[in-house]
């Protein structure tokens, strides 16, 4: 079908300045969302601290765009240890100032095996680069392994390395990476090898702490906004990335999980009150050898069956 | 895991109290977005009806929720005549009042080889159930066919009738089925036999426009509202429906091909350029039977590669 833009009055400008005015409005709206919603978040908050387990119960419904990271020793570690989970628009003054796409998901954890933190968070900056792209930003964090526990295999301290090398380093070029082909400091180089010879399948869910993505300064950011549009180059950080979609589990943890805990508990319990009353088989069995009771409704160029909702 | 609620002090009610203050404020917010960006969509549709083609392209882009339900016949029609679509919130009036979930999805065609249409408009209505279950329901819109060309096979038709039927028979119980276990009316009946027989596989997108949902009329969703929860019954409305996901492929629409038209109107630009500098294959020669570029990313148990996004 023809790109037919050129035979008509209306520029690619015209497009962009029409999507820049929605994304105004989309921070504004996010903005009022967030302050009407606080006192219910700090409501449910006290509500839900009083049942145990809450937070765990709601990791075991996560949503696909979250479980698919969550791999089994990860599981054992969250719902064995996980106390609280909570997400924060952090950048949001009393005034109203500061992006409200800024968000930071904060776990509480109980005395474990595999590290020594109390608390993990993970803070997002909503940021604009020079080039017109816009998402949320990260820096590594760092998590205290106990002895040969690090779910991880290293690659998480080897993250926290190259970033503490690379923020002394004055020669960085505007998408952060060390100029040059050749350019890589020992301690990326050592990163870039580990990730090579790692592969990212099955990596474990705590490598998101070690998300980065785009090299964007708080001060690239601010002068970005107003900047004119350049043709966006393609960065080395991404391939030193050990969880390259950190930005979107985030964007899950804010607009799904976060707001859907509730639900995601009550499925919990409804699907323990299943398996209770089903005495043939336990929960193990069942997910490895006998096919689920809906499974007739899954027939190859079937729609799925309807899925159960209910208020 | 326990279900630990009967140690604790709360509730299911409790619980049930918070999320329905939460869905009150998200009510309120839809409201204020809908408000705050109506002149931007008015804007949006003034520069884009100078666009030929912008529709068909954007379409072509639909993300999955939708594009799993057009089939090529559907597309052929849908990008040789398709001519605008909108998405509107018409239950709120101009002093704020009224249900801003309920959303309208509107088609304008050209004069076209399959039916005498020029508008094609299907509502959804946000209604709550005695039994507490809340969502979109509709109404089957006719489609007026050329013969022989009817996609859904007589499908759409027979779902017409039964409605007529079903509206104008007194007996309906609260689910809107007709009592008893053999109560069908003939029309029910004879549309229950096409459905067995047919199978729901490779259905026509225009089907879409026959799907009723829970049959929850206005005065019982208003009455549901203060209403008792109460244990929820399925109903024989759902073995009669022809596009059961029909409310979910609302929502994709109104949440994100309608917001997000101007940035698949701009991928479908890129693959355009980019199929235009691609000398060596054709656009259907590759989907049938090279393998993508990319394909090299896809493989067993490696995440998939970054997507690729700009402002």
């Amino acid at each position: 079908m023809a790109a037919a833009l050129e035979e008509t009055p209306v520029s690619y400008e015209d497009l962009a300045d029409i999507e820049r005015d929605f994304d105004d409005a989309e921070t504004d709206i996010i903005r009022k969302q967030v302050l009407l919603t606080a006192p219910l978040y700090a409501r449910r908050s006290k509500t839900i601290s009083q049942i145990p387990n809450f937070w765990p119960l709601v990791l075991e419904q996560a949503p696909p765009d979250i479980d698919q990271y969550i791999q089994p020793s990860d599981s054992a570690l969250l719902l064995s240890s996980l106390l609280s989970l909570s997400v924060s628009h952090f950048e949001i003054t009393e005034n109203g100032h500061g992006d409200p796409r800024s968000v930071s998901v904060r776990f509480e954890f109980a005395e474990n095996e595999y590290f020594e933190d109390k608390v993990l968070e993970k803070k997002f900056w909503y940021r604009r680069s020079r080039d017109g792209w816009s998402g949320l930003v990260s820096e590594p964090v760092p998590i205290r392994w106990k002895k040969d526990r690090d779910l991880t295999g290293g690659l998480l301290d080897m993250v926290v390395k190259a970033w503490e090398g690379e923020k002394t380093t004055a020669s960085r070029n505007s998408n952060g990476a060390v100029k040059g082909k050749g350019g890589l400091s020992p301690e990326q180089k050592a990163l870039k090898k580990k990730i090579e010879n790692t592969g990212m399948g099955g990596l474990s869910f705590f490598a998101w702490f070690g998300f980065i993505g785009r090299h964007v300064s708080a001060e690239e950011s601010a002068a970005a906004t107003a900047a004119e549009k350049q043709k966006r180059e393609d960065d080395v950080g991404m391939s030193l990335e050990i969880f390259p979609d950190g930005d979107d589990l985030a964007v899950a943890f804010t607009e799904d999980l976060w707001p859907g805990a509730i639900k995601y508990f009550t499925q919990a319990q409804e699907q323990d009150a299943l398996s209770d009353a089903d005495f043939e088989s336990d929960d193990e069995d069942r997910d490895l050898d006998e096919p689920a009771e809906d499974s007739e409704d899954e027939e190859d160029g079937e729609r799925p069956a309807k899925k159960q909702r209910s208020a």
